[in-house]
């Protein structure tokens, strides 16, 4: 796939993560005015409510692109999504309609420098599920927890394990996080304690954002629920290690997991990640067929980790991995979510799990790469990590790379807080 | 405490649920008309949007009745809610304000018979979280599935263990529910199966509504919490058996509860049970500071759960039991949800967990009332049931015992449909 040269220059570099072909889609805001959609085009973000005033582009009958979410944008379905999409293209390619490149006053309303915006969540998230899709982190912490013996649990081969996680701590990256308090129960000690956190954790996750509902009970396939899904980001399923050792036994993660979550700000849309799909690795044990694949679902996206303390020079890179290494896509994971009767819903959020390829290099959470605080962490500068320290930034990037051109993702960074203070 | 004495002669009586010492809250429409936000009062629904238009009550300076659920009520706080509540009273008393019973007109228009109307959902459920405090189900659960010697796990007497639950699928009394598919193994088999679940179960549990909002990160102790706490109504967290007992670990309980959850239409407020509240059972471990209660936090609620075949002539009782059973309140189990950080919101809705007291006439799941479908259940007319069949109803109505009168919670009721077709 060749990139669809634009007149926006730096939308032609080879390394920016918003060239034409990607056209991912956010929400911003600049100093005195309110948040509106928009979209990224080199180093720029392009407001589509301006464009959309201004009768260059139209979703519809009614205006959606001065909101803030992009949540009604995603409701109108895949034949608005295209078309939107089309017609944004011919604005901004080089020789298309000149309508925007040629009107100087809109041009300087509706391109802003990305640097001087503030980004916000990109949609409302109805409900957020995180799956455990990644064989390696299952293998990994399944190893840590239970032992080699035990590692996978008898159904994982079968089932796209998930469980249900907090909407209403997801937030936009660049949002600081607090260490949460919680409760723990220290190998030492014979009864648990309350205090902050102190085996602070990354997950590093693709999420998958569902543009269209089924209804309550009604049966979905895997190509019916490739359908609802509109996009993806980057996700950061923060992790509290000591309070879900303590917690999860027998019903789940739960206040291990609920304190933040953290995704980026741009949602890529599945029709950019088009050229990128890959199959799923080869089935160890033959799935049911309503979880039968009929074509490749999985993209091929390369994410790094980095990891900043807080006065240091430079970010460490801590983990490079692929999403293709899951073991389940996200249309599986949605089929297998919505079988049951469970509705979905427009702006749900699904996290792919943590996503680590089979290196230690590729290990996507801490706890794995250093193999539960055994082997410390050297970062750039000489600091040494097992878990995360208050201060410290950690940034997930990510991007699908072609013939002379990425689909990225931008950032998605967090910076941690001490606790607050309890008694 | 004594009966207030109303002029709608049906508030009265010693049965009903709705004496005006209740005034629980409800959204309900008529054929033609919109969904409004009203309260009960003996066998009459009381439309607030009405008494609000006609200037006879005030929530704030914006209307919030005649909406189609009472979050934005909720959202304006204690005082609101008590002003509104001791109005109603004077409105409705022997004796107070005539300003209501002596216009035939708006009388006319705003009290209507409770059975020709529809309830809807009261609220919108902003998320779900279902815990596990009752120690005797969680004995008996545990007994069931990992054996006597680890029925409780370990964790269980210092934490309200719970979950993220779906939200998308909690619906109100009255709305029938499609017997889900999914994933199960059964026991002689090697692989798994799909197909609709064979033993299909209810959990009879109280749900607390949160009313108060708390921010991202900020810990909250069991008196915040107590005083977010906006009501409370009957809840039904159907299960199944089957699918939850092949993907529960490690995650916990996901598909098999995603389906659906049932409640009462009707709210009732905290300040109606305040002369209920009862002491939880002493502590077998001390509890950590952060959730020790300073007093009673809990309810003496008598709750049964009624079960009717298709066609049969009468329900069948098949649990008595009490609220006053838990071994955690809401108010701790907001408290645990909220300390870590996470921003809870006006509309949340946290399952108390299954309610069974210590006889096995008190046991609030089929899955405990059959031992785990090892020993039938005799129904009125002769059918025996391990699980439930399609077309059968079960009814959960629960009630605080006053000395003359009863604050109760109306039905929550829901009947199983066949599952839908799937190939």
């Amino acid at each position: 796939m060749k990139r669809t040269h634009a007149w926006v220059e730096s939308a032609n570099s080879a390394e920016t993560h918003f060239p034409l072909n990607n056209l991912p889609y956010g929400v911003y805001s600049r100093e005195g005015s309110a948040p509106h959609c928009c979209t990224a085009i080199g180093d720029q973000v392009l407001d589509l409510a301006r464009l959309e005033d201004a009768g260059l582009i139209s979703a519809g009958p009614e205006p959606v692109f001065s909101q803030d979410s992009i949540n009604d944008f995603m409701a109108l379905g895949a034949d608005v999504w295209n078309a939107v999409r089309n017609r944004l293209t011919d604005l901004l390619r080089e020789g298309g309609d000149p309508a925007l490149r040629n009107d100087d006053g809109l041009r300087a309303a509706a391109l802003v420098d990305i640097d001087d915006v503030v980004m916000h969540m990109p949609f409302r998230v109805a409900e957020y599920t995180d799956f455990y899709s990644g064989r390696q982190h299952a293998e990994n912490v399944g190893t840590m927890f239970r032992g080699k013996e035990n590692a996978l649990p008898p159904n994982w081969l079968h089932i796209p394990i998930g469980y249900n996680g907090r909407a209403s701590t997801v937030v936009v990256s660049g949002t600081d996080i607090h260490r949460p308090l919680g409760q723990m129960k220290p190998p030492d000690s014979d009864n648990p304690v309350f205090g902050p956190c102190r085996r602070l954790d990354i997950e590093l996750e693709m999420g998958a954002v569902v543009g269209l509902p089924n209804a309550m009970g009604q049966p979905v396939t895997v190509d019916e629920a490739d359908a609802m899904i509109f996009g993806y980001v980057l996700l950061n399923d923060w992790s509290a290690r000591d309070i879900q050792a303590w917690e999860y036994q027998p019903l789940g993660p739960f206040q291990s997991k609920v304190f933040a979550t953290s995704i980026s700000p741009w949602v890529v849309t599945k029709v950019a990640l088009e050229p990128y799909r890959v199959a799923t690795q080869a089935r160890e044990k033959q799935l049911l067929p309503y979880l039968t694949e009929n074509g490749p679902l999985l993209y091929d996206i390369e994410l790094e980790v980095l990891m900043q303390p807080q006065g240091a020079r430079q970010a460490t890179s801590i983990a490079a991995t692929n999403y293709r290494n899951m073991y389940y896509s996200a249309a599986q994971q949605l089929a297998h979510h919505a079988i049951g009767g469970c509705r979905m819903n427009t702006g749900d959020l699904l996290g792919s799990g943590t996503i680590s390829g089979p290196e230690k290099s590729g290990f996507g959470s801490l706890l794995e790469i250093t193999w539960g605080g055994k082997e410390p962490l050297m970062l750039e500068g000489g600091q040494t990590r097992t878990f995360i320290e208050d201060g410290d930034t950690l940034t997930l990037t990510g991007y699908a790379q072609g013939e002379d051109h990425r689909i990225g993702f931008g950032a998605c960074r967090g910076t941690i807080l001490p606790s607050p203070k309890f008694s």
